[in-house]
């Protein structure tokens, strides 16, 4: 079992035009995750091409995954949802390099 | 433009059990990109879940757009692709936070 932080990492299809929207629905999201048990880190990727299959990324680091799975299903968060098609799962990091 | 580093994230479909296949094929990649102009940093994320969408993330930085398009481009590396469905693209980061 994992008992270390683990890292979150969430992939949103946002269609070309619609970084705005996006962008603020998720600012919304951060505020609230951020402010929970178990938060440790965000990072928000943008890709360079508007077009790409997922416009934003966001790779987030949390304390355990019973600290995200309680932020998450709180009722405050389920009610401030995304309008957007995303992907998330948590990761652990299983190779690192630094040339 | 952006001319400072760039952040590749790929993510790979690969099914339940076939996690020492991809392992392997993405050693090989590895081991190519790592050596080329450019490759600054890698971080392969695997999931808690078998099941997860994306089993697998690789988060690597390169030194530019250039850099990633020269060395993915290599006629050595274009031969050895990975057999399982992936989605790379370029990004940079738009925000940043630590608690």
């Amino acid at each position: 079992m994992n008992t270390g932080p683990v890292v979150l990492i969430n992939t949103f299809e946002v269609p070309v035009g619609q970084d705005e929207a996006f962008l603020d629905a998720w600012e919304r999201s951060r505020a609230f995750l951020s402010a929970q048990p178990g938060y440790l880190s965000t990072r928000l990727h943008r890709s360079l091409s508007p077009s790409a299959g997922f416009r934003f990324i966001n790779v987030a680091l949390w304390q355990s995954p019973e600290a995200f799975q309680a932020a998450t299903t709180h009722p405050e968060f389920t009610s401030m949802s995304i309008p957007f098609p995303f992907h998330a799962s948590l990761y652990e990091v299983i190779h690192e390099e630094t040339r």
